[in-house]
């Protein structure tokens, strides 16, 4: 059983079909074929609005061709210290960028408060020495598994409107975080103040499909020529368009996300049954935090499950993780399996309970 | 009918297959899976001896990211001025490079001469305000169709040696130009004195898959860290390296190249029964660029026959195209018809006779 | 005796005491100093209009932080072939555009024409695979030595203005042009089209002091942070923009163009007095581009004068160098002395006699 | 009085000397005159070995030059987070070394403890999307005014050796932890295992006069290509040399520093004698960062002394800086008058008394 991440399974059955149709014929190159220009109109709609959209292979991509347009060689952009963008992609989004500096900011789970923006914002000190902060990126889902909510969102878009920041979005789980929240795109985004989105669509259900979306024009302007230079405009740009095609389609993508949840629920409910187990702070989407016994550890890695053990750096003040206990992650994916949940869940038990025997 | 290029078509079967049969099941992210390292393998035999083998989605990203482990942001990176390096990916190299500059040399068929580059070589000051030439990349096909020998391969091999150069290949149509010299794929590269090979699958057959292939070690140590920066590690890792097994699967790699170089062949040989059609250059690979009246260029377009115009820049120096005249590209594909190729001969048989009529 | 360029001698009188002037006592540092305000003031006056004035101490680091502030890491810079962004800065201009691409055009002397310049534009495609133009720069006084008149840089301007272009003129001799035209800094440059200046005062007298001229306000926004950034905030400011206070006092700066000027005039008309001497180009400011027999060239080298052989890339179509001859620069400058012109001279006569004699 | 830098002072006599010398005649350009080569000889004897040395005109040029020979665009380079280089610069070593990451740490005064380097490096993930540390760079003089001593950079040497990083040193103020010390330059650097170092002049007395002097060849073989890329190779080269020839003659630098610690060491001991005043840590160089009453604060700058307030983000963990306290930085320099010391202390001591007073 594999709860190392969501992108450990393949594609889901709609994606993969939507590809097999729009295999067959010949098409313009580059995206410039009528599939291609058929989900960027898709996505209009989804937004409620038009957006500009680039489609490319990896959420690295997405994250570091985003901030690029945000953000000139000679800025700052301000984001969590364990932000994927900052701790994950080695170095994509300086590469990008030109040089361009990541500053990390402490949060709880990894999500990052409008006041502490806001007071390093104003910290800096107005001199040439300093490069200038351009950019907020925020992980919705957070890096923690944290779900920001719609107020949360919008007092972070008006704190970079009031320093002149733009505001991204790196939504490799975006849906999760939307179905969690039960609200619509365009109110997790673009009403909130954000200005353009890695709009992540691979650990949900594609093959290789992320997006760009843009929602403030002026970041769209060179996005195209950005993405040609780095080698993400796709030749066959249909089959990447093609797997939006099969995702959106009878809310193929909203079932997904709301099945990985249901599972990281089910999962977090359960553990949190067992004695000496608790959340380092709560399951909102499809990963689950729980610190737990060493001795659990070993049980569950005994058992042949797969995860990760997490770094307790972004724990609350009064939190922390003993020296018999660790820290882990659990994700769940719309592949998840409710049997491999509980199966889980049992060994967990019977681990915790033969521990207690002994 | 479209003859705009070899990517106007999707993924083989084969292709497909491999895909759906990899798609199952959980499997590590980020190449870490027994797919990919199985088709790693797979490239050591293909290659007879040990090689270093990267997968990305892109040739563009595939040329960018070999050349930028083989020249350092201050160096020269030499080929043809016509090279798609330095005509056709908006400076995706110069930004992998991080600012290195690449030389256009000139050559008929965009072919470059091992005298012409040693020339070049030695003209160039040896001074700090020079940047120093670090790397020759050519194109095997040509951007003009036509085929490196393998005795111009060594000439070429052995005056990068002399100057120290790294000698990149791009191979977009690496195996029509094997098939059409009939010869192995060690033979045409690093037996040769070729160091880093962009190996395309993606233009004969594939889906989005492309390989650098590292025969200099030293040139392979960081392409791990540069290709992740460069948002080229795809998480669900094992569905390119899936692409490859189907595509190496039985031969089918050869079998599309020969196909596509044998429609090649049948349209050129027809094209040049008609009067007034004479080719730019010889047909060798998957390409044909015949000179056509203007006459015969508006039938084609108005049978809704699909091609670029091509430059003349690279004619051989008595040659030219008249006034009446215009030089195009056709292109075929393991994917190509043959019904569609006559097709295009007799729209282009009667085109030239109703004009003679007139 | 040494033409070998204008760099070769130290700093004038005038600006050295400038220096002096300024050591004493304490001030800000980093150019928030009272000389460095002054000194911009100064510009102002100088261009007849406000400017933004940001001082460098190489032309090099003038020209690269000038181009980097119109040109996008993804865009295009067209020049001369010989423009010395494009042929002796060893890849600066790349390096702070981030990997933008020069495009450099051919013409006579190493001057640019506004008809070639806008075929040039108009010929690009309009793809993404295509860098976007986004500046010109041409040199004034060209490397050829040429002049630029002031229509030839309004049509260049209006070219630029026509393709949405910025238009920056490299004036590491940009005072030996002015008096060569005999008109104001306004004219030759906001005037005319021109948008950024590399405004040269080391050759002509300096220590090592540059200034980039911004007059397109939009191109001054960040160019504190790129020179910061680019390690060209002097600390001791005061010291370089002394250098440009000792150099406007009394007119000295127009003085020392207009004594090299003359000496390169002289020097020219005393060479063509010589049988088998002639000018590749017209003398226009202070350097002179014979094409001399090989035997004279000797006769020089052995008179230990100093100079460099030139290029013939840009010499008008019917011209040609013989086997027999060679191509030269010889230099002047505000501190070449005339008998040292007129020894050069003699030594120049009497080897062509005793050439003929042989 | 002006206790806000070293560099709001102009250069001393001996470089000003230096240079009118040096400026008579003609000489090669771009440094390959006998000045530059006699200096560069110099270094050789001072550094008791031979190394490579390479002038630029400011201290940021010469960090980031040295970083960006060390640690390729994928790398990371470990440093203090108050470091000049993370903190001062603009992002010049991001730029200079293509988006390479700046790591900072934590450490009291601004110095690296080498466990904690050690530590932190073991940190590191093993894993692609990690950047890789390939150098570190500390600062002597610290930016808290500490001197490392010689065991300290032993310690420091052997971490980078076993983790095979280069060690770099920022030298801006070397000579004032060199006489601190009483050490020889060699047993400073290359005998602790520092690879490349830093060694600044302006500060201590030049005009502007870095230079950037290589230990391990390897880092010292692209440097002029990167320097002259960067625009730091002075076209009039012997006048940056020059100033090194005064500097070094006659212990004039050796002097200059002992001066500024003495001065230093004055003022540090009289604020010790005010009754409310302490050392945020100890004065070992020519800084001094007293932690004072806002009284004394408001009367030292009612008297026109100028001065910079200070983080306290690197105090020892037990100490900080209450409501009504400040912590503040002086810093003393080869110009430093004592009288201007003794009256800073009289009027620190009266505006004590006159609080006490009140």
């Amino acid at each position: 059983m594999n709860f190392a991440s969501d992108n450990i399974v393949g594609a889901s059955a709609p994606v993969l079909h939507a590809i097999l149709e729009a295999n067959a014929g010949t098409m313009a190159a580059y995206g410039n074929d009528e599939i291609s220009q058929c989900v960027k109109a898709r996505f209009n709609e989804i937004f409620e609005r038009e957006v500009s959209v680039f489609f490319v292979t990896t959420g690295t991509a997405a994250n570091a061709l985003a901030l690029s347009s945000a953000v000139p060689p000679y800025g700052l952009c301000v984001c969590h210290r364990e932000a994927h963008v900052i701790d994950d992609e080695c170095g994509a989004p300086e590469f990008f960028m030109h040089g361009a500096k990541l500053a990390g900011l402490p949060g709880v789970g990894a999500k990052l408060k409008a006041d502490d923006v806001d007071v390093y914002l104003k910290s800096l000190p107005k001199a040439v020495k300093q490069m200038p902060p351009k950019a907020l990126s925020i992980s919705q889902v957070s890096e923690g598994g944290l779900v920001y909510g719609l107020d949360e969102l919008a007092a972070l878009g008006a704190v970079c409107r009031e320093h002149g920041l733009s505001f991204h979005m790196d939504g490799a789980r975006f849906v999760n975080a939307l179905v969690s929240l039960g609200c619509t795109p365009a109110d997790m985004t673009w009403r909130r103040g954000v200005d353009i989105l890695s709009f992540g669509a691979t650990k949900n259900g594609g093959l290789m499909a992320e997006a760009i979306v843009v929602f403030k024009p002026a970041l769209a302007e060179a996005l195209d020529y950005r993405s040609k230079r780095a080698g993400q405009i796709i030749s066959k740009g249909r089959l990447i368009a093609a797997q939006f095609e099969g995702y959106f389609a009878d809310g193929h993508w909203l079932d997904n996300a709301r099945h990985a949840n249901r599972m990281a629920t089910l999962l977090s409910d359960g553990l949190l049954q067992l004695p000496g187990v608790r959340l380092a702070w709560p399951t909102q989407a499809n990963e689950v935090f729980p610190i737990i016994p060493k001795t659990l550890d070993q049980a569950l890695k005994a058992a042949g499950i797969l995860y990760h053990p997490w770094t307790d750096l972004s724990l609350p003040e009064a939190e922390h993780v003993a020296d018999h206990e660790v820290l882990i992650r659990l994700v769940t994916s719309w592949a998840s399996r409710e049997e491999d949940v509980r199966r889980l869940l049992e060994v967990a038990s019977s681990g915790i309970s033969r521990h207690a025997a002994e």
